[in-house]
């Protein structure tokens, strides 16, 4: 047994249930001058210093006076199985060139695609232990990390496979973008990817993603890709209102998707349906950032009652940050969520995109011992102080 | 002596002029796989590791590889000396109320000038210590702090000392807000600060500040408060056109400030004015982030030929972040200045707004040794990188 005590707060979303949406979504419970009982690497208890009942001499004291607890925090969309970088490409566009005109002159995924594959399984291993590093260094206890860089069987099987090493949640994501050998035949892509790459994917990945988007794969390919995938076991997430409204959200409702990302181009009539579905929106604020363009409708989709999450999107491209707190900074000031709407689309509803918000994505007895430990007098510093950094506490370190 | 040695890419505005403006703003020197010797704290000279003259014994070396090196960033605006925080007020803004709204509801500066009052010498010690220690590990080496949530003589001479006790470089911003005891009466408490808080300022500051902004100082009052100061031997600075258009460029041009802060609502001829004059323009687009307002026209004042500075504004109430690589990316991404345009707006030309640049901003022969170190494989990760976190490595640990 190990007692975290004296923390100034212990936070967690409230209640059992996932997703959280409507008023559920703001629903916080706060403990102050608070401990926190682990045993084995799970939650035991959680109460206030006063309430403490005497332990036996075996337990081992961790003080973090002065401090806050949120849970660990989960990052259920982002992109770190790759080569290279693109910094150049992101100094071009601060001079005014377009993401899709970049694209266009060969930059943009097809970039990272050709570095990628030149990495190497045992590159591509080290690129996402670093990146998981980075991420862990932000407060964040499990990521999602998908393919999608490789686009041809090996490299994408390696990229599920660096994932899963690092400790992530692999999704592949087979129809990020159409190969170069192809030359734009993205039909010909998904007939080699669904017979050659599916079989072995769905071994390694929990989920299969699709790029829905004019320029990349349109709502007939995404059907054919995700019903194939559903088929073969994993379940299911789309990209979807990137840039443009192509069907996402209406397929997505109809597959039975875990969720629909990104949504920065979602409209009134997709507020509404993915409020009256099961499938979560999850919100990428520092991609829409990061490229310049309008914010998703966040507020407008709590409003309605959607479940919604908030993700990183880490990528070299369009999203090259693994703070989820500067994410939740993101939520507060762009799309006027609270920080208590925030934590929980950071926790447990991030957790239940990722089939897991059974055992992590609260403190509360019985949930995994994952912490995000910040060093300042209030949780809701996490979105309140730009650039705030927690300290990852994953289970593994309290054994 | 002290070799630096191994760098991936030594970055630095290049040539010797400050401010720098115009096609100039983009000129970095970047030597790839470098050293930097450092004599004393002073740099003796920068060069390829390939071209590095046999040193003798005596010399100490440290090796940097696969890290990058750009000049200690200068943070040339910020508010540190304050007690208490606004994270009550952050939550309820992120629900949808308004600055001004908040201001006029007992929030906002005042209600940071109750808990400042309360903080006394040592609390506001405490405070600007703490918050200096949070910029240098974001990366800065030289910070200007100013006063102004005091409003009385003790408060407001407590605070500047507190900044120049932490090694940051005092502004006494007399002129912030009406203190609440003279119940919005700005000529009256005027009358107080110049008559009885001015002639100790003037020893502790190096400049002055005022709020030039519909309630809280006009155009008239800001002009009193600046003469006054200019003739007890401040160099001036004026927070202008943050929510409205009120003087503060012609006001900043007629009295030969250092600098225009703000600029969130200058129009074109603010820009043109700006661009023919000495001022500096000092954006702070964490600022208008924070507060979910329109960004200043950054790229318009640089193609206008206007010298301009960045700054993260840090201050509880609406710019909680230190990080100047945060306010880089923002420039890149909302700003559309160049990773080159910013490096030099954080460091030659911040220095410059105060009065350092013969000494601080660059890494050539005969500056002081303070250097920001990125472990990144390029400089621009300043920039690309959301939520990158150089390291401090002033001249003060490098003797």
């Amino acid at each position: 047994m190990l007692l975290l005590r004296d923390f100034a707060q212990v936070a967690s979303p409230a209640g059992r249930r996932a997703p959280l949406r409507g008023a559920e979504l703001g629903a916080v419970d706060v403990v102050e001058d608070a401990y926190v009982l682990v045993d084995a690497g799970t939650i035991a208890d959680v109460g206030r210093m006063r309430d403490l009942k005497p332990l036996g001499a075996a337990v081992e004291e961790r003080s973090f006076a002065g401090r806050c607890a949120v849970p660990g925090l989960v990052d259920c969309h982002t992109h770190p199985a790759f080569g290279g970088d693109r910094v150049e490409e992101f100094s071009l566009r601060a001079g005014g060139a377009s993401y899709e005109e970049l694209h266009a002159a060969g930059g943009g995924i097809l970039s990272t695609v050709r570095a990628t594959r030149a990495a190497g399984e045992d590159g591509l291993r080290d690129a996402v232990r670093r990146h998981a590093a980075w991420m862990r260094s932000h407060g964040t206890t499990t990521f999602e990390g998908k393919s999608g860089y490789g686009l041809d069987r090996d490299t994408e099987l390696a990229s599920l496979r660096a994932v899963r090493d690092a400790g992530g949640v692999p999704t592949w994501l087979g129809a990020h973008a159409v190969p170069p050998e192809l030359d734009g035949d993205a039909d010909a892509y998904l007939d080699v990817a669904l017979a050659e790459v599916l079989p072995e994917a769905a071994k390694l990945a929990e989920a299969a993603d699709v790029f829905l988007e004019r320029g990349a794969f349109d709502a007939a390919q995404a059907r054919r890709y995700l019903t194939a995938c559903r088929d073969a076991g994993l379940s299911l997430r789309l990209h979807g209102d990137q840039f443009t409204e192509q069907g996402a959200i209406p397929l997505a409702i109809e597959l039975g998707a875990r969720s629909v990302d990104h949504l920065e181009a979602t409209g009134d009539a997709g507020v509404r349906a993915l409020a009256g579905s099961d499938v979560v929106g999850v919100l990428l604020p520092a991609s829409a950032l990061f490229l310049g363009r309008p914010m998703p409708p966040g507020r407008a989709l709590v409003d309605a009652g959607a479940a919604i999450a908030l993700a990183t999107d880490f990528n070299p491209g369009s999203s090259f940050t693994e703070s989820l707190p500067l994410v939740c900074s993101l939520a507060a000031t762009q799309l006027k969520l609270s920080p208590a709407e925030s934590l929980a689309a950071v926790t447990v509803n991030a957790a239940h995109v990722l089939q897991r918000s059974d055992r992590i994505g609260r403190i509360a007895p019985g949930y995994r011992a994952d912490l995000a430990i910040l060093d300042a007098p209030d949780w809701r510093y996490l979105a309140y102080h730009l650039g705030e950094r927690p300290v990852a506490l994953p289970a593994s370190e309290l054994a």
